[in-house]
């Protein structure tokens, strides 16, 4: 995606951004007004919070690319729609920075890493000195791990049937390993026995029901907390039985890491450019944008965390 | 249950009471000591946290009713075996008490009026002004809205199948009520009308895997807090979709309303002896212990809400 971008004009009304500022798009706006918004702690806007299926402007209900392919209308995806060269955004999705920031960089912060570092953060509010287990060490859970590091987190379990992710996750601060695939025994048993007694806190990023269910069985019963990162695509319920939540073992999910887009990302930058994370571990592969489908092909096989593509 | 007691005698290191002192018994106990108790915002003591099946004394895995029935031994009951006129319990599990309380008032707090009010305050974290809506109005529902009315709520919904509990929860501060056998459409869609999108905080005291789901879909989505107090007895897992949890809705649930029972009881206590919460509402029969069984077939009947028993 290109998560980065210089302003080509603005629309009627927009006042705080001109042509020529640099902006990140953010996929789940913040129109500042409405309930969610004005409450601490939420960040889900009413008007414009992510929803994939929807394809217009919320503002009129249209799309604004203004042509087609095959006779069929292009629509808007995800707030932004950025694989495309140049594209319409609401202001309530743009996030205007200092021209002077490294663009390719903090457009990192645009989705994943904020996603990760965030639910490090703002959900699961890791203590120093805690254990923590992340489920999928993808450009999320390696952000967790990241984030997890920054708080002073004691020990980082990372977990992942792709034994290529362990080099990074060495980098991200994770300092055991668990193969599901080659362990003799359900991952959680192993996490109890690294740990005591299991983790204050796990992170499922892999879209697994399974794991998200080890995720959950990880923790310590009496302090544990979840925080669910991963989409489900199957339709199976929450695999945890009322009564299991009577336990000490809660779970949550997060978009976006809990950040507000708009009002909170500004610091989070500022902490990344200050060295407080570690955000060229997160650019595995840099392209041309004619290569997108490659890009998509190496994200897939597990090859790349996040491919910058350039014109 | 007889929750309330005056110390007979005290066993070998039991120094912080003695014979003739007040105390309540509390089902779920507080060491003090481990990982859970040294942690703020956690209540289940690892070593005395409530367990139904546990059924031995915690110090030394034996029973100490040094008596039978037909021959088999007679057993502990949550840490606490209230259903009897003496009993013995670990000091772990009993809240010494000023002995100028009245007794059979605060005995209200070792349980119910605790766990439902706490819910309100500990977990939930009620804001003035929000609003909130109750599944089952049994003497637990009865104390969230208590404890929301306490909290300045501004709209208590009360949902239940019994409509002689309407008039109790009129009096505990409930403003709107719904019967599900006389709605002609869901329960939540009935509240998205009253509260106009959804209330902040709901709470699921019913023991339904019906109500917990439309507790969860009565929430606002952005903000929605759905606490579980229920005891679910059903295989069935939570009826709730993994990506559900990213509409900005969460659920929770807790035990003894989130409270410590030996740090945090005591102040508890003196706010309702101030009157913050109406106690009174809470005791609707009073009865000989000898008339226990028919205690219980009026709790069954939805009758009584809590029976007080005198010797």
């Amino acid at each position: 995606m290109m998560n980065y971008r210089i302003v080509e004009s603005v629309g009627e009304g927009v006042e705080e951004m001109m042509a020529g500022d640099h902006v990140l798009p953010i996929f789940t706006g913040e129109c500042g007004d409405c309930r969610v918004c004005k409450r601490d702690g939420a960040n889900l806007c009413e008007r414009f919070r992510v929803d994939p299926m929807k394809k217009v402007m919320v503002t009129d209900g249209k799309t604004r690319f203004f042509t087609s392919k095959d006779n069929k209308p292009i629509y808007h995806f995800l707030n932004t729609s950025t694989f495309s060269e140049y594209t319409v955004i609401d202001s309530a999705c743009v996030l205007k920075v200092d021209p002077l920031f490294p663009l390719e960089k903090i457009s990192l912060l645009s989705c994943g890493v904020s996603t990760g570092v965030g639910a490090a953060w703002n959900v699961a509010d890791i203590q120093p000195a805690s254990t923590v287990a992340i489920f999928g060490l993808g450009a999320v859970g390696l952000a967790v791990a990241e984030g997890a590091r920054a708080r002073g987190a004691s020990k980082i379990i990372g977990i992942d049937i792709n034994p290529d992710k362990f080099q990074l996750g060495r980098e991200a601060g994770i300092s055991e390993f668990i193969n599901p695939k080659e362990s003799d025994k359900a991952v959680h048993e192993r996490v109890m026995e690294i740990t005591e007694g299991g983790v204050e806190y796990s992170f499922e990023c892999a879209g697994s029901i399974e794991a998200l269910r080890e995720a959950f069985l990880s923790t310590n019963s009496g302090v544990g907390v979840t925080v669910m990162l991963g989409v489900h695509a199957s339709p199976q319920l929450l695999p945890i039985h009322p009564m299991e939540l009577f336990q000490g073992r809660s779970i949550t999910a997060s978009v976006f890491g809990g950040f507000k887009p708009k009002t909170q990302l500004p610091f989070f930058i500022t902490q990344c450019l200050q060295g407080l994370l570690n955000l060229d571990l997160f650019i595995s592969h840099q392209l041309p944008f004619h290569d997108i489908n490659e890009a998509m092909q190496l994200l897939h096989q597990g090859k790349a965390l996040r491919c910058l593509l350039h014109l």
